[in-house]
């Protein structure tokens, strides 16, 4: 890129898809991007902006003027329409709505007037809608006049005088019916339909549920408001998953590999943080024992071992616990049964590392006291470990914390005490 | 369930849906799941095991005659079925082949001969082909003759007299072209075809990026085989995202939070195992400075601290490189970018936490070289965990292993390993 061959470099983003652009943008450092971005033909800019991370999106949004970003959104579906307004700065966001025509500012109103992440947030308005007192014949002439369809639609939705949604009439029922018959007769009337306030990842499950391609929208008086495509239900699959995978380790859910280094540093040493003040809260604890260590260097050694063997078995409750949740397969129900089966696991596991690390322990330093010492230590924290790993996920749930987030700093500062304690406490009492 | 309501809770699963009463025999401890199998209805047994876990639906599996599994898993799509097929016990699944009738056992057969995780595998034979020289009207009547399409029909498939595929023609152009028109004017021909032998993850990806609802599959030498549709891909991306979550804890993808306890205890004791050997190995690095340790104990309180923060910077870094590897983010081009990123991050926050660590151990224990001593050591952790989280992954993934399974092991290895060297050794060096 950087030996002056623009014009081919735009003639190959000009063949490319939208979402390689996007893809190109995603993989390439900050200054490149901008660059690149200048040579994408601006009438595909809107498509291109609504695939990027807000993290790549919005140093690009800076760099245009209000009036190109107005232009760029203005052709973009109400749902992503709606993202790409929502994910702007504040400042940018009030001159973009100011330079916009009106019939699109008043598009930008009625799509952010649902609240981010619900299923009004994520529909498009696209819809076609039939009476149910008309001819499959009427209907299929009246397609023909219109010459092309929406994407992803799988159904027509047949709505009362109204505007009341009262059922759905599927494409292959349209082709595979007889011309006379009434929309009446083939549409469905056993639809479920989605409130318009529904959270997104419960729209989520209910489409993967039912292997939806398309599901109607409706408000709180059964009107029809619009549609939600199984294409943005995949993103919100994908997002939620990088979601609970990125926020176990402290990150934001679009961070951005490639993002400016003093905005990565910032935003993970939030995390650090938290992990040091817990870290040294693992050492006040060693502290207590000081004059313990100071008598048998040797349990210093022998230390990091049953906080760190605690740490991970917690670590996969917790990771089992967090998926559950989030799959629906952990509920009210069975958490009591959970809990016992997962202190049941802590024990067997507490057992064959207690054994072992015991008999590695007394050949190593010839002393069977101290063997048990360190065996009794880790069979607590391992059964410490799967009740803590079962406990927390669920007390932060009912907290309206998200357990992803700080699920595992909490369980480790407990797996962290509890086996320091364990460990130095019964040394102290027992071998000195 | 205790109570004897069995008459009541069959009536209640007769009008569920098959995905419900998967969720129900997920979130139910093993016991209560083969009473609940017994009482769904045998028409849609198969639907419901096509939807169940490994984990799940081997139990119920061998519960069940072979007779009576040939029979349920007749009834399903060809992906469903080799699915099934494959996620059986070797004895169960000669037993359960025998049993099959003839066409059944062929198209079993067929189906398993693509390997796992393909396009082949995860592909119905439900296609609809047409000929490009017939008019829509024709195709249109040809539809009403049949009466229902195949789920998820978006286009009609248009093949030459040698099966070879030619182009496509989608639902939406059948509704909305002239009747006279043929098929050769209305079908599309810049298609994108998935080759059989194309990996789940390509091929879901591929998806994801043209927002497809279903998609052709064809044979090496451009014969149709069949069709991919998006809810087989959307249990795809689920899959792949439960995988590099639940690997980085070293637990099975097909992980049951309730599985029996003894095979739980099992598989988590392999991660264990894992660990007690490098937790073995850092104590063996802290045995090195055993006598430092004797002399001054206080060494040993502060001896976590600098692993602990390693740890959690490594991860961070680990966890954004494989979640920018799995989309795509992460390429050859942009590696040592990457890596002059995370070393630059590395020694910022290496620098802030240097230097907070160093003044509250200054402050704790009135000594301002032990504060100078961790400072240290803190920067080179920090240094040494941004390169290893980019450089592990990627020497992983170039040796052929998972790096979402051994990367976060191996990273803390070396931070625990880096950590307590240079924090002991340099103690060792300054303060004795």
């Amino acid at each position: 890129l950087s030996g002056g061959m623009f014009v081919h470099v735009r003639n190959m983003l000009d063949s490319m898809p939208t979402s390689d652009i996007a893809l190109l943008l995603h993989s390439s450092p900050p200054k490149s991007r901008t660059v690149i971005w200048q040579l994408i033909d601006s009438s595909i800019q809107g498509e291109v902006l609504e695939e990027l991370s807000e993290d790549v999106r919005n140093p690009i949004l800076r760099s245009m003027t209000p009036e190109k970003v107005a232009e760029a959104a203005g052709n973009l579906d109400d749902d992503d329409f709606a993202e790409v307004l929502r994910g702007m700065p504040d400042t940018i966001y009030r001159k973009v709505l100011k330079s916009m025509d009106k019939r699109d500012r008043k598009r930008a109103e009625r799509v952010l007037s649902y609240e981010e992440d619900t299923a009004g947030a994520l529909m498009n308005t696209d819809t076609i809608t039939v009476r149910p007192d008309v001819t499959v014949d009427v209907i299929l002439r009246y397609l023909r006049l219109k010459g092309a369809l929406p994407e992803a639609t799988d159904y027509l939705y047949v709505v009362d005088k109204d505007e009341k949604f009262i059922g759905e009439v599927s494409l292959a029922a349209l082709l595979t019916s007889q011309p006379v018959s009434l929309i009446s007769e083939v549409m469905e009337t056993d639809f479920e339909v989605i409130p318009a306030t529904m959270e997104e990842t419960e729209v989520a499950s209910l489409f993967e549920r039912y292997d939806w391609i398309s599901a109607p929208v409706i408000d709180e008086n059964g009107l029809l408001l619009g549609r939600i495509t199984i294409d943005d239900i995949v993103d919100v699959i994908r997002e939620n998953a990088a979601h609970s995978m990125l926020s176990m380790a402290g990150l934001d859910d679009e961070a951005d590999t490639f993002a400016p280094i003093v905005k990565s540093t910032q935003r993970r040493s939030l995390w650090l943080g938290v992990n040091l003040f817990t870290a040294l809260l693992a050492a006040f604890v060693s502290s207590l024992f000081e004059s313990t260590l100071d008598e048998l260097a040797f349990l210093a050694v022998l230390n990091t071992i049953v906080p760190s063997m605690g740490g991970v078995a917690g670590s996969q409750t917790l990771t089992l616990v967090i998926r559950g949740m989030a799959v629906g397969h952990v509920t009210q129900a069975n958490q009591r049964w959970l809990m016992g089966k997962e202190l049941a696991i802590g024990f067997y596991n507490g057992l064959i590392w207690a054994v072992l690390i015991a008999g590695v322990v007394a050949l190593w330093k010839q002393d069977l006291m101290l063997g048990a010492v360190i065996a009794f230590a880790m069979m607590m924290n391992l059964i410490a470990a799967g009740l803590s790993g079962v406990f927390i996920p669920l007390m932060l749930k009912r907290m309206n914390i998200d357990p992803a987030l700080a699920g595992s700093v909490i369980l480790t500062t407990v797996t962290d005490i509890v086996g320091i304690f364990t460990f130095l406490g019964t040394a102290t009492w027992l071998l000195i």
